[in-house]
């Protein structure tokens, strides 16, 4: 069997831990029964040796299925990376899915997207990375009784993602503990109406509203200080035409958005000023993870 | 001329300060040119003698009147009442916008909402009641540079309000003073998060899922200790198939939203049980106030 699953820009903006969405950047995951159990990794990774033996994909896949088969079995397994590590494009929850999946599959059972997602919850305790990467779309989701309940809006084709994914990584955890314990009423205020605004302005397609609505006041700078170029990407964005540009998931990606006009301009220009930094064009994801039974 | 201006509900659970929705509940103003200042109230209100020589609607019709027409007229002023002072049901609200609109009107000026809307931002602060009041529907709002920015979605007719209206006002001064300065990163994620997802159930009309989104851990259940039967009418109203049930404003009213063949039961069921309450069943309102130039 094969799983594609794509990318995915969480956090985000005044969503922290809330909302987020996906694009069209995908890892596969190819795996077969086999008399001897092999790793292969091409692509994000495959300089990695380590990760042939240890990796999240093969410790969520073997509790999963050992689980649900009750029995040990050799696979082969072939990734190829496209989504980068550490970069706050939701490689985690690419392979945390993929993993489940394949869990499920590889053992003979057929479960909706749904029951994955949830079952996805156990090692990713955020809704917003790991619902679009099931779901695709733009997530609005909530996390009751162990399960995520979200909706999703459709990003229209008119748009496009110019990502910058710099060439160093910010880790999650550290990330998360540069933020405050606590926030003013104003703050709150000003976050809760905003994530309420960026999603109606998903909702209705007001992309023209979305710099507005991507204002953010509980974690983006306070991140964004660590590599103090990211100010300057979201200026040069801003100057070139984008309708919204924020930091994706803890970084230290930034996703731009652009009407698909504007996309090659701004690609351009951030590839000339930020030299060491990928800056890719991307279509977003409406449809989430993939599964081709060959 | 002839203007009438729904109730609303602000505060819309987590959607502190930043949603609303609008209920045929209508204030009425007829306002003609006369050669003697007359005011009477019908309605809510007309107890109230003061208010016939001193109220919100004269100073802000007298104010914007004077500042676009550069001269004092004298007219006769109907007040026809129907939305409860002090009750979290907008009556201010609808004052501010209607005597904004009156003066407009009365000047000879054509205005559009939106600058009606952002007028009334001087008097009122907060978008989320004022808003609906103007376009109807439920509203997201945000204020950037002195303006209202906003995504309506319409409400669907298949929904209906049962309001909770106490025999008691809550003020909106005191009920702000008893909340907290600062609120963990834990509730702002949850109010934000939740106010992103119950804007997007109503987007997507997702109404089976508004009692999870209309979760607030910021101010409703504070504000609800001040009249603690409020716990009960929400109790009440969950176990009679209420989709959400979300105190109104800063209250002291309670919004019940129920599918349109639950309404009469909830009602029912409510008055009996809270006999010094007012119970009624209302339509949501998608058009914001009217203007009828007879």
């Amino acid at each position: 069997m094969t799983i594609l699953v794509p990318a995915t820009s969480a956090n985000l903006g005044p969503g922290f831990d809330a909302l987020g969405l996906s694009l069209k950047l995908y890892n596969e995951v190819k795996i077969t029964k086999s008399s001897l159990s092999s790793v292969s990794i091409n692509g994000e990774g495959s300089d990695n040796v380590a990760l042939r033996k240890n990796n999240l994909f093969i410790s969520v896949f073997n509790e999963i299925f050992k689980d649900l088969s009750g029995s040990d079995e050799n696979f082969r397994i072939v990734f190829d990376n496209k989504i980068p590590f550490s970069r706050g494009l939701g490689s985690s929850s690419a392979v945390i899915i993929s993993a489940i999946t394949a869990a499920y599959f590889m053992a003979g059972f057929k479960v909706d997207k749904q029951t994955i997602l949830n079952k996805a919850l156990i090692y990713e305790n955020h809704p917003d990375n790991i619902t679009p990467a099931v779901f695709g779309g733009f997530i609005s989701a909530v996390i009751n009784n162990n399960a995520v309940v979200f909706n999703k809006f459709e990003i229209s084709n008119e748009l496009k993602a110019v990502v910058v994914i710099p060439n160093k990584p910010m880790s999650t955890s550290q990330a998360r503990e540069i933020l405050p314990k606590s926030y003013t009423i104003k703050e709150c205020v000003s976050n809760l109406s905003h994530a309420a605004f960026l999603t109606s302005c998903f909702g209705a397609k007001r992309y023209d509203l979305l710099r507005l609505a991507c204002k953010d006041v509980m974690h983006e700078e306070r991140r964004m200080n660590a590599l103090s170029e990211l100010f300057e990407v979201r200026k040069m964005a801003y100057e070139n035409n984008a309708l919204m540009s924020s930091l994706s998931g803890s970084g230290s990606s930034f996703l731009n958005i652009v009407y698909a006009d504007d996309a090659k301009n701004l690609q351009k220009k951030l590839s000339e000023k930020f030299s060491d930094f990928r800056v890719e064009i991307l279509d977003f994801d409406n449809d989430g993870f993939i599964l081709m039974q060959s």
